[in-house]
């Protein structure tokens, strides 16, 4: 009884409310190269100007459907690791390229100019980036990197007082292993070689909140590599192993209509803490 | 793009952000008893005062636990009409007895009358209908009445300004039918006849805020008896159909662990809006 919970107070105050009331759809983004059936997820972290880092993902996948924050599943993890190395451990904002997930390989690139996707996300951008506490961009992968471009292009003052870090993104190991039949020893010693690359130029441009670890990534995984996401990051109530670095949401089904119908939520076997049914 | 949407904006205004902050876990509720693994569960509609019924529920479900907002499900639908009935379409907010969902039977009935689970119960009460607009409790089912009674005990002053209405539950005819081996069709008649009788004095303990329609039930589910759930009612993005009457969360596994471990959340089939795959 006496555990104070943390959690995420969400986006009552301007422009949070305003943002998420008028979010683009279907109309917006194809339903064809978007699983907007899900809804649009906007954000993890901090909106309330404490941020020092901001993260700009790419586009939400199961995870994030159901817990309704981005970078939650082990992308998410990944990435919360690197910002603990530079002593970051709550002062951060997380936003995507893209509100819906993608669908299919090539739906990313063929939208990465869309002028009313990227209107939408330049406003978001204005509110985390311009006067508040951040001092570092930190991309994960070309599509960030792209986004990013088209708003140092509106907003060239703002920009000039922030330091952009463009990194791989964190699930490029699995998906370049997929794509070119690499092995995926070889390209999670690719994307780690390429974060060692940015983790000093990240440090130096962050005011560490906490002890800071700038020891070098490993040629693969270390057991500490992944963190979990922090209670505060989630809605209220929110179940912890929804913040745990096992996987608990998969798409499911014996076709491809109904495996994009279907996520299946599974409380991973470590956390099934009821009596043994 | 024109398009404004609804949210709910959540616990952060006091004294709903210290009371998700604190709320009871598994040494309160025994997790052989309640499914406490997917989280507690806290309310929908008003928190801003402008509530003028407070319905009272017993515990979540499916729906419950991936929207993240209480009676979001079929028996949820079932409320929402009658509220809309009375000409209430959003000046509501709506508890449950429990924050979690009941595991088996007779757990429910088990816990009536536990201290820890009441004493933050009340504390929610107090907060909804002392010095709110509420002017009616609407109790669904034995469980919901024997809570209200012990909040009523220890406010009675409060409670002598409010109206209580105490109906059977609204998932009572499949419920009774199950136990008892009579047919739905005539549990749910029980049902329906339960709730034209107190139809008329909830009408005259609220006042509407839109059109009634005091037209009795017939003897089973016409098709405007459920009505959806309003967007203000759940967090922001959504999905719309979490919100609609075709059910799209279910349990599921071969066995009672794995059942007890997942939700499957399935877009229903008139909510498919992407291209045929």
């Amino acid at each position: 009884m006496a555990v104070v919970h943390q959690s995420c107070v969400g986006y009552g105050a301007e422009p949070f409310a305003s943002l998420v009331a008028g979010y683009p759809d279907d109309d917006v983004y194809p339903p064809g190269d978007f699983r907007t059936e899900w809804g649009p997820i906007f954000h993890r972290g901090r909106l309330d100007g404490s941020a020092r880092v901001l993260v700009l993902g790419q586009d939400p996948a199961t995870h994030e459907a159901i817990s309704r924050r981005i970078l939650v599943g082990e992308a998410g993890q990944r990435v919360q690791g690197l910002l603990a190395k530079v002593g970051v451990d709550t002062a951060y904002v997380m936003v995507n390229v893209y509100l819906y997930s993608v669908f299919g390989q090539a739906a990313g690139s063929r939208h990465a100019k869309d002028a009313l996707i990227a209107d939408y996300r330049n406003r978001w951008l204005d509110a985390l980036l311009v006067g508040t506490g951040v001092t570092a961009v930190l991309t994960l992968g070309d599509l960030a990197a792209t986004a990013y471009a088209q708003w140092v292009k509106v907003q060239p003052a703002a920009a000039a007082s922030l330091h952009l870090v463009a990194v791989r993104h964190p699930t490029y190991p699995e998906g370049f292993a997929r794509a070119s039949g690499k092995p995926l020893a070889e390209t999670t010693a690719a994307l780690l070689a390429n974060w060692n690359e940015h983790l000093p130029d990240l440090a130096s441009h962050v005011t560490p909140e906490g002890p800071t670890n700038l020891t070098p990534y490993a040629a693969t995984w270390g057991p500490t590599d992944l963190a979990p996401i922090p209670e505060a990051d989630l809605p209220p109530g929110a179940p912890g192993w929804w913040r745990g670095v096992d996987a608990w949401a998969t798409r499911d089904g014996a076709d491809a209509q109904t495996k994009r119908a279907t996520i299946s939520v599974v409380v991973p076997k470590g956390d099934r803490t009821w009596p043994a049914l």
